[in-house]
């Protein structure tokens, strides 16, 4: 694992650039990211490119020994362009037009605005694709970010028409397969499709899918197409994107077919993100400070897949950021304990947001390696003192060489159609796929098992344990791939309740899975808070949140546990194990202990706060608890960093005896 | 009492609907609703009708010996209609157009849609108004839905000014009546006037209502002119339209008059229902499953009155619904509960929404006396269960043969504008003129007493007690009415607040009631929730909520209770009690029970959950609550059905000795 | 101080005004403010003018006695205006536009209208502006209320630039100045910025600003361009404008200047206004009838402050009013009190809104003198308590006549573009800056403290004590007041945290502060409510609420307090305090307990709800609680209004031995 950086050398005095140059390489760092935003200083004006000083500062940051990812500026169009082409700017859901004097201002639909990108990547690639010191290209920022994805412009409009007739090749097919027949809703061509915003009252559920397939086509296009300029002038560079943690607005999966990247790179914010996200009151109380401890994990377990093995973490705060309700100062430790996080989960580079503090403009509150006057900040030293350790000690910086993954036993399928169908489609207030994904992953990894996430395409074969914790349609291939399974599985609620058209199945949930396990849902039961079946599994008491079914059983399937009403809570055959509600804590972990056990996988449940991962033959620990613990190595294990008793923030390592 | 179900053959193989048809008669129900949703199958292309589908429908269900409801196509306009004329889209009160892809996508004020809407109900009526089995035509569906009402669009701020302009006849009436010296919104003529809504500040009250008066008759007159057309061609089959249950934003009363329904149809979704209007979080938590004791039972006795004695539940639910934040599925036995429920309230016919739950588009998750795979669901099972029981128990069937109605001794007066008033004009958070008349509704049924809820304009005088939770604006002759009455009568806050045109009456509040009750309010305390003034009634301690009047008290009024502070409570004179405040729920009971008292009504505190409810000589118990109870069966009591345990969601129900 | 009142002539039969103003002067009223919303009737149609009704209402009540403010009806165009000018009408951050219908439905950035308004401003001051009874003028009513600034129209856009040109000069100085190479927000013109609204996601905080400071200054000039004619007309009368307690929308201190108006007025609400700023619930709850005892005091010290000594209450509530979610009855004998309240500040003048409760039209739960049946109202009924009291109390009306001032020792710094600057950058979510000054004022006050709330660039020499809760921006100039002063300071935190062009100054936060106390902000620890460092001060322990900044010390400071985990809570250096972080109550006050004490100054800990005001040799005491209190009147006191104990509402005043 290598350090890197993001750095803005047009916002700063070109006298300042050798010694910022100077001084990342002095802190550790290989890597450095420009340019990302740059694009009214490539092209003050339409056409009139200003090249100088970007050669400069390319030249300056080269010649200091550091390596470059050039980032291309289409997440920030000049002014001149918008005024020159003011249809390229984005519609909200409510119809709004968003406008300029920020970022982001552009519909992603726009073909005008795409030609635009492609003119100014081409030229970017023209003058830069064969420099030897730019090691990887990033394509625009964050795309999708400030819910800019979906677009309901007139251009969105044109597109998914066109989307939707590639798709359905007929009127008539779309009309089948949607069920217009409903509230009259026929379509008599496709150019009379519009766009399902606005609605009276609910649209579609199809059309809303289908809505979201398109866009996240459109993300992927759009990226899509500035790589393939890029990969003609550039062949030997990475090509990457950087994603956002939690992001479910396209398919990531499908984002990075075909080559699109080389490299999945994500953007780290564990304190925010812990800050927004669907957690419990108390959880967001314990880890204000560090970040819930499975928050950077999931992300970096998901994008490692992602990038085939291959994953970065862009931007990584050091500090405090500007943009949740709050923001507080992380706990000394925490900036250190998060590179050793990404170096334990697999990255191949932790590239920090940002070298130095701006004081002006939009993220002046967002803070950085240094502080604007530029002194090290807080964070600056942490990242000093890992750089170092680091680097002085051969079993980590060994492994930071390596590029030995660490595949773990356990697979969890994370499906960001599911995501999509869910949203579409609550039905329970609280229902999140996201959220319940993530309440499977933390209580694995309670249990101190490693994670792979991974797509429902994935090959599952070599996993002891796979956990699904729903996936809205099931094909036959997937329920073969169980069927011929020598792991054990566990399969949430709601599993192969839809087609991939959005209807129930002929036959009823969970659909094509009832071959292996002979239950239908008769009836779905969402849950106020009020209402909480209780159910009792290994010894363990436990309540249903938000959606629970009614099972009908036949013959061959085993009922395991029974709600107190006497409908079935989980219900098994074999080595599948099914669970007809969304459970509490206690029994999501008496569920997977089950699983686990006969998996013969080993279960630690680990004090609070404290997280396990391991790479190659090393072991990390993690503290982010707010009391002292024991790290659970084994007798006679050699600890190469730390030692057993973690604080607040603390990390160490060993290997096995 | 009949059985009946809404049924789309349009969504179904033609090949399912005799069967459909033949095991509809089997479960033991006699009418069918269909085609309200169909246009686009009807009239695929302008003027291209295609009937043979309809023809065949109709043909099959009546062949089977079922009664047919058919529904004019209305609420959902089909695509190719839009597009021709897209001015008839409506317009939101911030000014957004509606868009079409769900259903109720059109401009209640658009002339031009409403002459499509004639056209096509004049072809249906042409070529269905004659048939034997159609007993009954349905106009649009669940008008003002989905906030559709009311509209601002350009046709409605031009209707608007007609109808200001019939109402004042001249400009200077308006600007008198309206008070538009104030703040200089003196009008010049009729065509300068504005729809309220987008105004900075609050838009003058009278304004706001009577544009909430214009578009009550615009919901009105929509139904009247497809009435008119239908009456044509089916003199003989009764027409009704499917109201919502707890829908004031039009005059039902109004809507009603002048023959305009032969018989007034409502839609129950009793779960659903409880959980979206304003109950105390208790109330949600304990009636999650069975819907709050008074919810149906509240617009059972509304609508009776509104259909002058007839009333049907169009859609009855038969288990879950899909359209609240959450959706339990009913406790068992509810379904067959609610079947009794309408018996006992005098429904002539239940009718179930819907015959097989869709597997497909936007009500995929609506339950129905089927599920998708045509198996009875486990509510089709309860319903066929009461159809049986009511089939085979002479008492039983007699009552649901007859037409007799169950004319309460209780009136509770229920009065639109008054809804609008105080929804203009809360002046206190929390105040809900609908919430305060089911709070008293409620009250009245815990102490045993059947209800029946009357227009204010409707014959008193056969009632024993009285209930007027409010009354905005007083006339004359009610006041008249109270007078010569020898009922009881309990008054409530506001009453007699405003004149007809919104203004505070000369005499100040109560405006006409004084000649009864001499006081008059000199302030209004409307009260912060932490605010509660206490008082004592019949040694029955309890606070004021929300609201409270500073009553100044001539001679001849008796203060029979005062708040702690000193201002009267509860003032009464003669048969008339007047409640300054909006009380708890034990000072209501105190005050209703001593007017009862007076009444010479019996009085049965009733256990939690418990309803009772009479219908010819038959005395019907109903459980909502989660423990068994006993029924109040008097010694000697004939049980007709169940016994005097009754355990959650059972019915009883016998015949005095 | 004398008494004034609001009255509508034009909403009454013009056979009332006699006996109305009769029945005024009989309560010894000598101020009545008339027109401010009678466009229409000073011109029902264009150039259409009608004076006879105004020539006669200003007669009648001349002939009484009354001395009359006569107020410009801008804030009300007529209809026929907003016909003849729809680009008049506002528009908001959302892009819709306003509609009329009620008031304010104007764009104070229409040119066009702004010639119309001073059309009718120099016909009525034409008219009317020697009238010798007319005693001052007062502009439009409110400006800003309603949200209706800042405006975001065409105009409004158009102005903005030419304002931003007049501002920068080229547009290189403000692309320098605004950090626009951030972003790629540069612009190559003046006429193609922005207005700041619907951007994906923020603006630039000083894009942001300038769009502030702007509108601040539209206000201004919209006012003053009023003035201007006014006074050509009327030299001799005051001029003035209404302004609205706790409203910070724009610079009230630039609005005051150059003699923009002769004294400053503001309309005062205190129920309403406890009831809607943030205070805690136990607060809301406690004051609930009486308001906050700091609520109105706080405007009374500042208003002062921006008329330069001279300040009137141009609407005084005397009773419950329609415009907050409760509107509670004052308790008895708060409307007495606040008028002593008002003369204890040094109010000129009380005027009460409004002299009849209006029984129509938006206002008309607005309570009055008079109720709507022309009876004294309550409220009535304690003002002329009030006036007869002061009347007969030669110690109470020698001081009501004198205009001596009284001037506090202790200065507590407003700053408005403080409060903009933080609106647009609250970092932490509560954290408000309007809040933490009358936190500040509250604590001061509970200290039986008088206070004077002055601008940044007022004359601080003669006070002995000068908090400053925080001002984002240090001048160099006003560092060197510090430095001279002899009195302490108390300065709070992110004070010099930012540059005039919102940027984290060079030498970082506290900025040019540095020079006096030498330490800097390293990172900015926004709170969520759950974390909670401590510290202790002077053996009181609290902790920081929303806001701690890190510290970091060089030598010369002292560290008066730490957090328990370390950081510097309080730092000081001669006479200068430094607080690093929002505070507890309980901190606050021990802090500026110490400060009082080094300046000298008395503290007497008042009871609870109790409050002191000198003014001359007068010292009043006003109980805003719930019990009975003693106030701390010196052995000896002669009590000239009450006595030493005091009930709720009650006041009493004394002059000490």
């Amino acid at each position: 694992m290598q350090l890197g950086v993001c750095y803005y050398p047009e916002q700063w005095p070109e006298s300042m650039w050798a010694d910022d140059a100077r001084r990342m390489i002095e802190l550790g760092i290989t890597h450095v990211r420009i340019a990302e935003f740059a694009w009214s200083r490539m092209e003050p004006r339409a056409s009139a490119y200003d090249w100088t000083w970007l050669d400069s500062a390319i030249r300056t940051l080269a010649d200091a020994g550091l390596k470059i990812v050039l980032g291309t500026p289409t997440a920030a169009p000049p002014k001149w362009l918008v005024d020159a082409m003011p249809d390229m700017l984005p519609v909200r859901a409510d119809g709004t037009t968003w406008n300029s004097g920020s970022r982001r201002h552009y519909d992603i639909c726009s073909e005008a605005y795409r030609r635009e990108c492609l003119r100014i990547v081409e030229a970017m690639a023209q003058r830069y694709g064969a420099h030897p010191a730019i090691v990887a290209w990033q394509t625009d920022n964050e795309l999708g970010c400030h819910e800019t994805v979906p677009s309901y412009s007139k251009a969105a409009r044109a597109r998914f028409q066109a989307w939707l007739a590639r798709r359905y090749e007929t009127v008539e097919h779309l009309n089948a397969r949607w069920g217009t027949v409903f509230w009259s809703m026929t379509y008599l061509s496709f150019d009379t499709i519009e766009l399902p915003n606005l609605t009276p009252t609910d649209a579609n559920p199809v059309h809303l899918l289908d809505f979201r397939r398109f866009m996240s086509d459109e993300v992927a296009s759009f990226h899509r197409e500035q790589v393939d300029v890029l990969r003609r002038y550039a062949p030997n560079a990475d090509m990457l994107h950087n994603f956002m943690g939690f992001f479910t607005t396209f398919d990531h999966y499908r984002f990075a077919s075909n080559n699109s990247i080389d490299v999945a790179a994500w953007d780290s914010y564990p304190i925010a993100r812990t800050e927004v996200i669907a957690l419990s009151d108390d959880d967001k109380a314990r880890y204000a400070r560090t970040g819930h401890p499975d928050v950077s994990a999931f992300d970096h377990d998901r994008y490692r897949a992602i990038g085939q093995g291959r994953f970065w973490v862009m931007e990584q705060e050091a500090g405090p950021v500007n943009w949740a309700p709050w923001n507080p100062v992380p706990a000394p430790g925490m900036v250190r304990l998060w590179a050793y996080e990404a170096l334990a989960h697999g990255a191949e580079l932790v590239s920090y947001f940002r070298w130095r503090q701006a004081p002006f403009a939009q993220e002046q509150m967002h803070s950085g390696l240094n502080l604007p006057d530029n002194t090290l900040s807080p964070g600056g030293r942490e990242v000093a003192r890992a750089a170092q350790e680091i680097a002085q000690n051969e079993a980590l910086s060994s492994l930071a060489r390596s590029r030995a993954g660490s595949r773990a036993q356990v697979a969890l399928v994370f499906d960001y159609e599911t995501q999509w169908m869910f949203e579409i489609q609550r039905h329970a207030k609280e229902f999140d796929y996201q959220t319940l994904a993530f309440e499977y992953y933390r209580t694995l990894r309670e249990m101190g098992l490693d994670v792979d996430i991974v797509s429902a395409h994935a090959d599952l074969s070599r996993y002891r344990l796979v956990v699904v914790p729903s996936l809205a349609t099931l094909s036959a291939r997937f329920v073969q791939t169980i069927e011929a399974s020598a792991a054990q599985w566990v399969i949430g609620p709601r599993t192969g309740s839809k087609t991939t058209d959005f209807a129930i199945p002929a036959e009823l949930a969970p659909g094509a899975l009832q071959t292996l396990l002979p239950f239908k849902v008769l009836e779905v039961d969402s849950l106020r808070p009020t209402l909480q079946p209780s159910t009792v599994l290994d010894g363990v008491s436990g309540i249903a949140l938000y959606w629970r079914e009614h099972l009908e059983t036949r013959e061959g399937v085993s009922v395991v546990a029974r709600f107190d009403d006497g409908w079935p809570a989980i219900v098994a055959r074999k080595q599948v194990r099914y669970a007809s509600a969304w459970f509490d804590t206690a029994l999501h972990r008496a569920l997977l202990a089950g699983a686990a056990r006969d998996a013969g996988l080993p279960v630690t449940y680990l004090p609070q706060g404290l997280r396990l991962r391991r790479r190659g033959d090393v072991t990390f620990a993690f503290n982010f608890g707010a009391n002292a613990v024991e790290a659970p190595a084994p007798h006679g294990a050699r600890f190469v960093l730390g030692q057993k008793t973690l604080g607040t923030a603390d990390v160490s390592a060993w290997v096995d005896a």
